[in-house]
């Protein structure tokens, strides 16, 4: 299988360990080709940054069938454009939280999601909602830490054990979801830290449930239906070819 | 009162008809500019459709403010970019989409959406979703005609007054919310066709309403909640400059 | 437009200042006349109170249109008697509690009401859940004033501050409704205060917002729907005419 | 147990046979007294009845309990004045509807409600909301015949068997509750007639199950909780010594 | 009538108590046998139990009928085999949760389950929701006191005390239900402790509420709909023949 | 990856196309062990069924772990004692209607499930219910054709045609569950006779789907969270010892 990881925003900072990150996570046999934007934000952290990103993650998707790719994962918590995306592909595409939330349902009785700031918490209620689990979403917290100084990993490890043991002894959580795609290798380490101090829940990293996700449809021969998402009809355009230099 | 009406769609042919409407429907103390965008696309069927249109609907929206107006309705059924305007603005920001169905939810014990193309009806499903009213939704039919041909006046009439009959008598509406903006001059006329025939309900035009609307929030001083909307961290975004000439 | 505004209680103290603060808050188009009733009840803190004050809601609103109004207000957060009133009515009416909420629901991602005893809250979630909006209901809190000890406006405001950020800290309310339309000429100072704690939410004050919703009705020739509110069929009845010496 | 059964109307007719179903369905040790209104409407088909039948109610049920009855029902399937009876008796006091609503919602996965007038369905819908089992509710039709119109047997029988097979078909329903207490001595008939044509449900006449339901509650010493039903404060009221001539 | 109350579990010491707590509370001419299991668990505290413990549970149901009896109690707090026992029976089966959970929405605004052990929150919370009064249920507390621990009165009335105010003061509880069948005797004083303390809410003891609800339903004619719990087809089953030695 | 799959009935003849059907379907590492049971009932069309099987399942999931399985699947769309099964494991167990479910969520805007008989309807809507994804459940429809009667592979694929078909038309389907896993190898023939007839919906076979949820879980380390179904206290349980001759 090869896979198109759209990272999407313009920083390159994420690019790389990215790349590393989905090829542990992933099948040996896949194949992972990593792509940032030229034109968007340095980070997504509201609905207006998810706007400005999208054209350019709907440029990269919609070529990603013809370019031989099997399916798309656009790598933030927002979901961005995936919709969008999903008219425009036979092949499946997926972003990390609908899926994840998604799966924390399904092992458990209920999810809470810990996230960078309080700014998307509103975008990450909505987006459990349009999933049809919010009834299985406890609440989502934030650590209060921007995306772009997610790298002090004991800094924000603390805040994400301090959050998520709160969202299991307030919010009635069962399972906790990471809340951005940033908050790479962390993971294990709060399942364990949770788990030394009693509290034994599923710790998901939307990235590498995604991936494997994609997997999934892929050996399924599943893909997004196209009743829902059905094919824009044909019209005039000029965004596009009005970005930069293309 | 300065309204900002933005026609999300580079089509030239809906700035003039919807200047007239919009003078038409609001109080006469109203000044209204209407401006269409430069990069989009002709129409806005899908959500592709919305993503190309958002860039140029939020430089607009977010220089609404420091130029003078007092709101911003954007004009088109799926309230594109509305919600990530409104963290750039302080001044009220509104869609035609989720106040129709809050005011259709508050004068009937139901509604019905007829829309244009089956394509953006899970679109519209998930707006009323999104906006709470969801349990007030009885259906969202379409008509099957695309945007860019609403101009055959009895065509539409027609084909609204049946799908209407439909979604009264099937599923339960108590009140219609027309599903697209460029239903002009139709509203009345088809409450009146459908009260001949026996079917005494409220016919939304939600252009007008939007308006009104804002014209509401602005006599009380109310906008969106900058706790809902928070307003956008400071970072690199290259999208708006680099596109076109600009 | 010519509003009849209904105080629908029996108490003489809150009709001058509500005219004044309706004629405050309407378009200075509208003409208002504010009749409180005969018989009823001092004022409203149960649904056995609003039981005893419908009638002559009933009576006022029932001869509203023949007596040339265009539109009626039943000033009371309980929303007495409005789904009656507004089967015998072609012009609209409202209550101030579900245009309230269904406002507060379009401009923020959830609401509070904080009224101002707790014998009340039940049946303003009630209306919550009638309107269609209970999901963006994050709370009802009361402040433990009783309805005719509202004039102290130093005390009042005080624990509508302090109650306000109960419900944004701890139930996650993003935006405010005023639970009694007698807390008046607070709503301002209510806002303000949050705001200088660092709280930006939009207070909703229900008797200006209710007025403004039935211009906004009236402008665009929108009433409830006679499919939701259907004329009762005739009958004999002997109430109202054996109330008093009428 | 002495049992007051409430005839929420002014008409004369339905007490004698409600009196002799009341015997025929209650436990043998109940003692039952019937008392229709003096001042109301002559049915109940509308909010609109509802409130002008509401003070008279409150007027008896209020002194039920120091009159020695353990219990109060108020007959019509509306639950008219329910709520407001509730805050002034500690006394269980039930209407029909909400505890059939309830009960078939235990004894079956959905049912139906088959009423008079299509006036009451958003009525009875509301009921089933506010009761919390809307989930339940498969639908609420209506046979089109009017309170003061149920005395021909057949025709109403015909009618309920009719409308039942749809709901049963088409809405899914599972069980059928009668919608009007008016419907007497029908549920057996209806329940037979449908299982001889193969549709084997439940059929709940509620005015059997509201009496038998009191009968529960007083023996489990269960009544409406008063922190949902709160004490109404004391204060001015003037209506009920207004009300003829009492 | 006559009366087959299973006690789901092997354990002797719940038969003797529970037969004399049935019949103090059951009418005077209803007659009772008690049966526990022979094969099963000690007590059931997860859904593991509720497995072991369903075989046995239907064996004992779908006898009841043509050994005379009118209807079924299945006295455990998780309903255990009780659909199950449902579609093998035509008189009337019931569980202590499911109608306790709807007679306490009726009876209140809310109302929130105190149970023994945290196992079988989610459990009694998926039951609150296929019941279809999620809406209703503030909360499911536990005591953290094993079912075989109960006998000390003492200790599990200051437990109940303690978990009931805190449903009501923080989850907003006005009713309460006893989480487990075991808790005998302790209903009436719960309730007066928390009426002592200022807590005026209704406290639901599931097994007097259960057995007077098999009463109710067996005097109006009605049981479990057969649309919803079809007869099993017929078929080859081994598995109760080959348990014990029977 | 060693994952056991339990065919939770008695019947011998789903064995060997189920082992063929997984190898086919799991990945080219997964090593499959295929057992049924020895008591239970000859398929699953009923809760009672459920029941009578549950034991059995829990007996052979209980020892899988010890065993050196990775993950359990058990057979059949009622996921009969899935809940239980996960509270005596570690390793992810799964049936295959709820992640069913959420995948058919994920990638299209709603889903029917198209099952085998009536009897069983209410139990799959209960699943999803259960699951969290009920908003997203168009419908369960049945094909009236018993589980032993599935080898007529032209009646079946006929007769899911037509009623997916419904689904679309009538339920507002987007996508298509199997509610059998014993409709083997039907699909992808539905799959394509819906796309020559122009619905162009996925189609989930949920046992291919189960095994690859199970290899998603594992590869992530995933599995049910233990403070959902935590382990069962110890106590004393006499029925598999007592189950046949072992």
């Amino acid at each position: 299988m090869k896979l198109k990881i759209i990272i999407p925003i313009i920083a390159e900072e994420f690019v790389e360990p990215t790349r590393k990150e989905v090829e542990r996570l992933a099948s040996s046999d896949v194949e992972v080709e990593v792509e940032k934007l030229e034109y968007g934000t340095a980070s997504i952290e509201s609905a207006f940054d998810e706007m400005l990103c999208a054209p350019e993650i709907l440029r990269i998707a919609g070529k990603a069938e013809s370019n031989g790719f099997d399916g798309v994962f656009i790598d933030c918590m927002g979901d961005p454009a995936v919709d969008a995306a999903r008219e425009v592909a036979d092949i499946p595409i997926v972003g990390p939280a609908s899926p994840s939330m998604h799966i924390a349902s399904e092992i458990a009785h209920s999810f809470s999601v810990v996230t960078v700031l309080e700014n998307v918490v509103p975008l990450i209620e909505n987006l459990a909602t349009k999933a049809g689990v919010d009834k299985k979403l406890a609440s989502v917290r934030s650590v209060d830490i921007p995306v772009l100084e997610l790298e002090d990993e004991e800094k924000i490890l603390d805040a994400l054990v301090s959050e998520s043991k709160e969202t299991i002894d307030r919010d009635g959580a069962h399972s906790i979801v990471l809340g951005c795609t940033g908050m790479m290798g962390v993971a294990e380490k709060l399942r364990e830290r949770l788990e030394e101090d009693g509290y034994d829940v599923p710790v998901i990293y939307p990235v590498g449930l995604a991936v494997r996700y994609l997997e999934l449809l892929d050996s399924l021969d599943l893909a997004q239906s196209k009743k829902t998402y059905m094919e824009p009809p044909k019209k005039e355009r000029n965004l596009l070819e009005n970005l930069g230099d293309k």
